[in-house]
């Protein structure tokens, strides 16, 4: 077996630079708060991009709240509508959202005739399939923005099923449809092609929501208000914002923004290989994968000899829970677990801790968890290297020193 | 989080009377020794079923040799030649395998006319999906052979890549063809159908050999001699012996021995639960799920106080390696990294072991394969349980008393 603890520390030294509001690859950014950008969001978030907004959280302000608050909330939009930027309430009162391709008739979801229909709210991991990108770079450069591990939120969506408003206008949907293409009204950026995704048609009609509420407040516009198509389970960029149309088809879209972007390879390749992405050779991003992130202490950070509590919080796409979060301070070679909170839904996130007496020097600290199907992450993240840094669940590393 | 330690602590002692020889629900087999119902096969062997013999191999036996001898090797026929009850080569000198289906011509493969073709050897894990069933039984009965862990071995199969053997004839396969329907010329049992898997083309272009030898000789008849058709990476029911017709096809058969026998369900079910298999809503035994099993001590030995050995087999499909696998002492509080022999081929199996100082009283050990991808053992093996108890891969735990 090859030790993988040089390369990792190589690694877990390199992503000092990712946990710190210092990113040297994006100095662009650097010149803008994220809350002179976005109307109400908090000035301590990391902006990445200013436009469209692309902005991170740090790792320490996930800590302290179970439901991550709007103001906190990362911001990651390919496109925008003007007059998105902030959190507050949409200000399009009239929205309705079409629907059509193989149904039984076309029709109109108007937002404000949904007052007499059943409304769900779900807790669940809202995360960028981009976040975490900047690790996979230590092992060869992706495209996109170099999101560190801050493009992750918990909150609670509310809505209404799409199924029940099917019901409700009396639309059926035809046996040959595999797939339902979403669309948002924002702007295309000039040469792009407008944002699209193909969503398997089953897992919509189980579980998907036309939300209008997050957090119990209506959905702010910078975050796709009024209407947002919304999965649980399933990474933020098929959660789609300013939902403005609702196609049933039979096969997969082959939208710009489909294939070849938000994809990953179906097998591993090696790092640096490029790849030519279609709809039979790559998976769309959809499930979240098994992941703990490590928000306290942060990488690079200075402790004080004693017992310090390491925590975190823990994620998989909901359908079984999260069986352990295992700890290790010695490269992998023991692994210790972690305290575990109680659930509070399948698709949220649970919160780990474990108190450990460190002694004056340099520490490694990994966690990784697991689930009750036998998913974890990678003890190398970068097996699942792909052009686009998608979907980076590789084991957490951090180092701190400690005096 | 529950705690699954008193769950863990039943199952860990009803496996006690699984690997020993005392099968208490399979009295009919025991009169009868493996060594006089297959002739060269190791008396030590335990006796499931007498015909279509189904014999299994005492974990202990497994410990000394990386590749299994024949005469240890388990035995698991669902139907049985009339001249095959030995681990000699089969007499049947003239063989030849039939090709048909969506191809460009029909064709004869005669072995003993592929002296020119060059030749391929595998090793590789051969594990019958049913391996370990009798754990699943402990959540809800299944049904099928009780199994114990010894469904399984390691060997090295030779022959000729089919993909050259078909180029040498000639022979193109149409690009509509999704699997190869895998006959062998096994007699059915009265009223069975007879034994036929449809395998993914693919898969079997890139990798299947026409076995004819097993660890360097001839193919013993017990084992599908003359002829087998081994993937390697995959279950052993997969592995169609006595291979006599190769025919390529669009889609899936629907013969009884695809569906509904060796499938399991697509997403996990309630232990206990009926299931109507189909090709739809299951998937056949393919890919070897990552599994470690502790080969010494066994489970209910008695041991020394002091430092002893824990000795074990890991294994997955073949896609990446394994990485780790982590023993537990205190029922998955704290976990240890075993040592792991380097790997000998990429689909068999590597061999673990760990030095760990014992006190009186009663241990329970527990171990966990991981492999690179971040595929794992679940640590309740009854999440993936199903009606048929196939697959079976939960973490190993066993329990030992130590004076």
């Amino acid at each position: 077996m090859p030790d993988p603890s040089s390369r990792r520390t190589f690694l877990a030294a390199s992503a000092a630079a990712v946990s710190t509001a210092a990113f040297p690859w994006n100095t662009a950014a650097a010149e803008d708060s994220a809350a002179e950008l976005i109307s109400g969001k908090d000035e301590r978030l990391i902006v990445l991009k200013p436009y469209p907004a692309v902005i991170e959280t740090p790792l320490k302000l996930l800590t302290e709240h179970q439901l991550t608050p709007a103001e906190l909330l990362f911001v990651r939009n390919n496109s925008q509508p003007k007059d998105a930027a902030t959190i507050s309430a949409s200000t399009h009162r009239q929205w309705a959202i079409s629907v059509g391709g193989a149904v039984s008739k076309t029709a109109r979801i108007a937002l404000n005739s949904l007052g007499s229909l059943p409304r769900t709210e779900y807790e669940m991991v809202l995360q960028c399939s981009g976040n975490g990108r900047s690790l996979f770079s230590f092992a060869a450069q992706t495209s996109g923005t170099q999101w560190g591990r801050g493009g992750m939120g918990n909150v609670k969506f509310g809505g209404v099923r799409l199924s029940a408003v099917l019901d409700h206008l009396g639309v059926e949907v035809r046996k040959s449809v595999r797939f339902v293409n979403a669309g948002g009204s924002d702007e295309p950026l000039p040469d792009k092609e407008d944002f699209l995704h193909s969503l398997p048609v089953e897992d919509v009609l189980n579980r998907s929501i036309i939300a209008t509420t997050l957090n119990g407040k209506p959905l702010a516009a910078i975050h796709g208000g009024p209407a947002r198509l919304i999965t649980p389970g399933v990474f933020g960029t098929m959660q789609v914002k300013w939902l403005s149309e609702l196609i049933f088809v039979a096969e997969e879209s082959t939208n710009y923004n489909h294939v070849p972007r938000y994809r990953v390879p179906n097998s591993p390749i090696r790092p640096g290989t490029k790849y030519d992405f279609t709809l039979q050779n790559s998976a769309y991003n959809w499930d979240l994968k098994v992941k703990s992130v490590i928000l306290n202490p942060n990488h690079g950070d200075a402790l004080k000899a004693g017992e310090n509590t390491i925590q975190g919080v823990a994620f998989n796409d909901g359908r079984v829970s999260i069986s352990s979060v295992l700890l290790s301070f010695d490269k992998g070679q023991t692994w210790t677990r972690a305290e575990l909170s109680q659930p509070e839904s399948q698709y949220g996130w649970i919160r780990f801790s474990l108190k450990k007496k460190l002694s004056r020097g340099t520490h490694t600290i990994w966690s990784r968890a697991i689930d009750e199907l036998g998913r974890t992450q990678p003890l190398d993240g970068s097996i699942a290297w792909n052009p686009r840094g998608y979907e980076w669940n590789g084991v957490e590393q951090i180092k701190v020193t400690v005096s």
